[in-house]
């Protein structure tokens, strides 16, 4: 059977029950009173890269995206791991494009590169690991939401949508939420995940995870102002992804002092019923499961 | 500029001297009384497995040479991340024997898959990331060799190039040293080098990064018995690579006791002048800085 009969999730699936790998946006290793945190992500040329992107802005993207990660389960970032696959006509210059990208997310929100692998390649490929920590009472699990939490999420979305039609290299420029992360898992969010695949796929996964289900609100969600620019920004923000947010659960009170401190924005709750709908006009309607997905999208 | 006009090594210095990072096998990181151990390497189908590979032996061999880095360093095996990209019309049946032959070797040596990553892409690539640690006094860098000590090597050598040539399958089914790295760390080799970018080439590295040279002998390398099926085994053996032995300096009297204890030999010493020299019927003939080398081999 070929991949694309099967799908991303399916795969995935499949792997994580061979090996019983938690399903997180990191792997957690156990030391002492805190977790270090360990993710990786590999890009690819030609479907990650489609068109007009700078090497500046792949090199960014390669480590803000693992930043991602760690942020999304309240770490700090100690380092990376880069490995990069070129071809032998690759020139020079764009290999320090690249590394002058990196170089920069690092010196914005953290963290140094710790060693790596050169390979050659017919076509680019970059695969960074990053590696972090959090102490163990302050990591954000995807597992932890409890009916009657307030759902939030950080920022804006549907962006990552406008962007990937418009203008693929400030797409790359992504802003992990390293910051607010950290403030979150100080003040105990329960559970955090990661949109990047869409917020309506991440609802779905923390509801499978966590066995409980989400009622959120059209009103409430913080659609960016350029992704109104888009024929129908409410189908972009649930169901493309790009948007490199975090989604979180927290008590009501918690949530309320946080909303002055950090740019997030209240859309939901945790319900018993294990569904994910969105309230219009007073009415609920069930949410689809899909979002961006490797080998079949 | 081209990468095929200035090589891999030349990119790579230039890349650790940007990033200030510690020429050596694995990356460390300080932690209480003992060193995490962080390496990555990214194997592509096209410039990786040119000829009759079973997926097994590449799910194998993606795991082994990341245990061959830890066990460089005398570490032990935390676990892995594994991120593997594959075009939308690869097999399922395909992955489940790459994550078969992953699963074998993690069973013999050690670790296991704590988290990945899954991409489309159009030729398969797979980058591991390996994580293991040591403690502090047991470390076994490149620094450390000195004047006088004894060089050894684990198994034999040119097995590697041969296999190359009629068996690469079996290539790939690379035994890592961890058990051996172990003894050694426990015996405070005083440095230690993973071949397989060659012996020659790899005595060159302990050289630069020690500031000392080596004498070795041709009379006394262990030459593996396949590798003698060539027309010129010692050439081989100096300058072709893909043997995963380990290349360590360590004192005359440990050196002998340890000899009666694991697969170890005896192939010269360190020397004051800063060069490396091979010495046949008594006479000495200075070892060529060659091997394999991406982008202009």
């Amino acid at each position: 059977m070929k991949l694309r009969e099967i799908g991303e999730r399916e795969i995935v699936r499949d792997i994580i029950k061979k090996f019983s790998i938690p399903f997180d946006d990191c792997a957690f290793i156990s030391l002492d009173n805190f977790y270090l945190l360990l993710t990786t992500d590999m890009i690819y040329e030609e479907t990650h890269f489609p068109k007009g992107a700078r090497y500046y802005s792949i090199g960014w993207y390669s480590i803000a995206v693992n930043m991602s990660d760690i942020a999304a389960k309240g770490g700090e970032i100690i380092g990376f791991l880069v490995a990069i696959a070129m071809p032998k006509n690759f020139e020079k210059e764009s290999l320090e494009e690249i590394l002058n990208g990196m170089e920069d997310c690092m010196a914005k929100y953290g963290g140094k590169i710790l060693g790596g692998d050169t390979k050659e390649a017919n076509k680019l490929t970059i695969c960074i690991s990053a590696i972090g920590k959090v102490r163990k009472e302050e990591l954000m699990p995807r597992k932890g939401a409890r009916v009657g939490e307030a759902l939030y999420v950080t920022g804006s979305i549907g962006k990552g949508a406008y962007l990937y039609k418009n203008e693929y290299d400030k797409l790359l420029q992504i802003k992990p939420r390293i910051k607010e992360a950290r403030t979150l898992a100080k003040e105990r969010a329960s559970c955090c995940i990661d949109i990047s695949d869409g917020l309506a796929s991440s609802l779905y996964q923390l509801k499978e995870v966590n066995g409980i289900g989400f009622r959120i609100y059209e009103d409430l969600l913080p659609i960016d102002n350029i992704a109104k620019k888009m024929e129908k920004p409410l189908e972009y923000a649930l169901y493309h992804g790009g948007d490199y947010e975090l989604l979180f659960t927290i008590s009501e009170e918690k949530g309320k002092m946080l909303e002055n401190k950090i740019d997030i924005k209240r859309i939901g709750e945790v319900i018993k019923e294990e569904k994910i709908v969105i309230v219009k006009n007073g009415k609920e309607k069930e949410v689809g499961n899909r979002g961006y997905e490797h080998f079949i999208s």
